[in-house]
């Protein structure tokens, strides 16, 4: 695993016009309809990063991950605007989300995953009442299933990177964070964000302006679309190793995402599969939480890195869908990362 | 899994002189040494159950379980009166706590544990600093061990069931419990905890009362201490047949724990070992939570008769300290209940 500086923390930020102010706004828009998820402390898990980690467990929400954040909110407005129905593409908890955000308003939904998806987030989407299309593992692939749907039935796109309202709905989870540890009487001197579309990172990014806390991304080696990005000064796409994170696996991330994340983000962790796997079986035996790859990428970055940060480091756990099939082989210590 | 009401409700309690007021007094003492355990929801938990579930969970407390609270408030008695050091026999939890408990007081500390109690329980305590033996299965061997090695080291003793202080201390969580609901807004209908030697039920009662929240105690089907203590009107030893809940083994309850729980219980559900299996999973799959099977029979009792308490029903999930291997062969069907 290892950390880079981006050095850009201190550049303005010209490229969106989103704010604070507007994650403020958003909180209240979703109150009383998401869970306040807890943040949860582990004595086990300091000792072995070496500071304190304040854990904001959104594994715990609603559709089990921060995504329900996002969606709600865009698809509100969507609804308001009169929408016939919804379309996203998504590697599964962005489909999920919006499968639940469409049927509180009786909306029909179509959600577009990759053909590897976990069979876990193509069921509880199908449980949700929406219906489910596979297309092949590319996000290009998706895509480009999403407009042709969209031009055939009349539905509105739920993107989960370039919707101004997902990016601050999941925005809000890190504000809640800030807010929760705040109240503990500790302030946050970084927190670590799963980086895979980069919806998480920008809005981490936009919760976190003036508060003085580090924003870290975390992403898998195997899938290094920020580090790529911030390399080249803007999105591109990277080649498409497996990882087992699987709602990590976008090869490119967003614009709006990047354009938020690139002058706030001040270091971007690429982490092992090995490390990942790790991190969801200390989840597990010393927090007693269920995560998915994803929540485990940010928890192994923290485990490494935190205490190069500062003493008091938030993760957010982003999401706990994940195959029972996969946390059983990592307890026996069958699961072998490539 | 039945339920039996223990037609008591309504009678005095004259057994003890443990009251409320104490109950508040003991979570002042323990105010910022645990952690304040988050109150959850999960939407697919209340559809199975048909009622509001309200999970406190304790399997995220230090040590791993509730009982940390009350072997912190005996051991600083017991510190604070020169004590050289400590011994218990406990299921595993109890020892867990006394042991982190032992170790804030730079005490030395013997846990007496059952030969089959779970590994993962027997390396926390080791961990912790503390010395394991092992004896047996039952709980009248583990007694013999304490009594003898109380005698020939002059520890003190400090019993899971019939000292008070631990007793209060089980009760802070029921209590923490029911103000935490106040907070949302709701009322707990009736409180579902699981029983072993008793503490917790006695506890739970003790901070329900005047409060109109109704205790339902939960014990395996194979060891039904409390459902024949409440029969024959006093404990008794019952046949110690096999149970996966390894917290809820103790076949005889608590004195002091019945004579608080006798008049508070409105009912005992015993529950079968499938349903706990059952359960354990339902909290992984649903909650996201990893518990151990003594949390998962209160659960398992709750989705199967919580409907009929009421709206609103609280859920102590006493533990997490689960061998990774049971929840492995658990997730995989493997795990086939005798």
């Amino acid at each position: 695993m290892s950390e880079h500086p981006t050095g850009t923390s201190s550049a303005l930020r010209t490229e969106s016009r989103l704010e604070r102010a507007d994650v403020e706004r958003a909180a209240r828009e979703l109150a009383g309809r998401i869970w306040r998820t807890p943040v949860l402390r582990s004595d086990a898990l300091d000792d072995i990063a070496g500071a304190r980690l304040w854990l904001k467990a959104e594994n715990l929400q609603r559709g089990g991950s921060f995504k329900v954040r996002g969606a709600l909110l865009a698809v509100d407005e969507l609804a308001r605007a009169g929408s016939r129905g919804l379309i996203a593409q998504s590697t599964g908890n962005h489909a999920i989300a919006v499968a639940l955000a469409a049927r509180a308003h009786r909306l029909p939904a179509t959600l577009v995953l990759p053909s590897d998806a976990p069979p876990a987030k193509i069921q509880r989407i199908r449980e949700s009442g929406a219906e489910v299309i596979t297309a092949g593992t590319l996000l290009a692939e998706r895509l480009a299933v999403v407009a042709e749907m969209q031009r055939e039935r009349g539905y509105d796109t739920v993107d989960p990177y370039e919707n101004p309202r997902v990016v601050l709905g999941q925005a809000t989870a890190t504000a809640e964070l800030l807010g929760q540890v705040a109240s503990e009487g500790a302030r946050l001197d970084a927190v670590v964000v799963p980086v895979g579309g980069g919806s998480a990172v920008a809005g981490a990014g936009l919760a976190a302006s003036g508060s003085g806390t580090e924003v870290v991304g975390a992403e898998p080696e195997a899938v290094p679309a920020l580090t790529a990005a911030l390399r080249a000064g803007g999105p591109v796409t990277v080649p498409a190793r497996h990882t087992v994170a699987d709602g990590l696996r976008p090869d490119r991330i967003g614009t709006l995402p990047f354009d938020l994340a690139r002058p706030v983000v001040t270091s971007v962790v690429t982490v092992r599969e090995a490390a990942i796997i790790d991190a969801l079986r200390a989840a597990f035996v010393h927090a007693r939480l269920v995560v998915e790859p994803a929540a485990a990428t940010a928890l192994a970055a923290a485990l490494a890195h935190a205490a190069d940060h500062g003493d008091d480091v938030g993760v957010l756990l982003s999401g706990g869908n994940v195959e029972p099939g996969l946390v059983s082989s990592v307890l026996d210590g069958r699961s072998s990362p490539l």
